[in-house]
């Protein structure tokens, strides 16, 4: 944790609930003390342990608060993460998109290392709960999805991967394929796994004798 | 339904639960009739549904039975899974790799249309449930990838897939974008979707600006 996270924590320890015209602190501190405690609760105990009254007492601030800001406890769990993990998932542009995808996908692979658990655990429950599965989609699955596909735009449109290639595809096969090794466990979640999809895709992996066959199949009678 | 599966429903229904020593039904047609009454449930009601009592009483096969040849209801629920949709995912081997992968792709995204809803949340119970966790995994997570990988090693022996690709990886780039597609919606499962994660592996991403940059990076000093 950085000092001024540190500090902002034992703030929010200290202060009061959030009171009208008490004016002690500002909105942008009641917020963000309250990400940071729904953030503890959900890497502490899962997800299912971030409620409105959990929070409200572990950030000092009123439930009021939080049932004006947020729609649900689900929202705001998954606000905390978003948050939480916004600076380690950040795209790096150095200009070189295989070096970025491959930095990028290690940073997620790490996270998971440390809070995959919970993660699982969150996408799991989602799956038989209709409000957890939207806050969800909204709050993580489209946000994330929205930016690797402008990390990989500018790569298309740099020249660095082809014209034509459905970038939407490409975000379920790099991190989809790893949340695949973190849902259905089998195979190890790793830097070298991370690699190896970079490699598959940009390499491809057609071999001497298979590089247009099916093409040749579906459109029989023209050559490949 | 095929006649034969009709005739043998009707048949468990009409059974008694087997005795030693009666002998009226073969250890097989009890087997058949026990996973034919889980996968009933199964798709019917979820995975919570299956119980060694509900299948017992629906299979007209004895408890014992089920606890004798079936560690957990579980592990049974994902025998009888694997048992429905083995022929449905079985993976064609005509000798042109690429055509084989999209038939079989298409009929696990056909499965998914009907069943996409009992598998995610099969998957989604088990993240916080260990016996489950342990059932979904040898069940049916490494039997599926086993399968997966023989038919890409055929082909990679046959030269259609480069020397050096790790098979494992492609599983979860080609079957692990589909779970996530499942798992973590936003974008659409479909056909089309599977057409593009064979397109992208074989005929690779990369653009004429971007084939071997971070290879170049990485080993700074050689030429790519």
């Amino acid at each position: 944790m950085k000092p001024t996270d540190d500090a902002k924590a034992s703030d929010a320890q200290k202060a009061p609930p959030l009171k009208p015209g008490r004016g002690r602190r500002r909105a942008e501190d009641v917020r963000r003390a309250t990400l940071a405690a729904a953030a503890e609760l959900l890497f502490g105990e899962g997800v299912r342990a971030v409620t409105f009254d959990k929070v409200a007492a572990r950030a000092g601030v009123s439930k009021m608060t939080l049932y004006k800001w947020w729609a649900s406890p689900g929202s705001l769990a998954f606000e905390a993460y978003f948050d939480e993990v916004e600076d380690a998932l950040a795209f790096p542009a150095t200009g070189d998109v295989r070096a970025d995808l491959t930095a990028q996908l290690h940073a997620f692979v790490a996270l998971m290392e440390r809070h995959g658990g919970a993660v699982a655990e969150i996408i799991g429950a989602a799956q038989s709960d209709r409000e957890l599965a939207s806050a969800l989609e909204e709050q993580y699955v489209r946000p994330r999805r929205r930016l690797a596909v402008e990390r990989l735009t500018v790569a298309r449109q740099a020249g660095q991967i082809r014209d034509g290639v459905d970038l939407e595809t490409l975000v379920d096969q790099l991190w989809g394929a790893c949340y695949h090794r973190l849902l259905m466990p089998a195979e190890p979640l790793t830097a070298a796994f991370a690699d190896k999809l970079v490699a598959n895709l940009f390499a491809g992996i057609a071999g001497p004798a298979g590089d247009t066959p099916a093409v040749a199949a579906t459109t029989a009678g023209t050559s490949g």
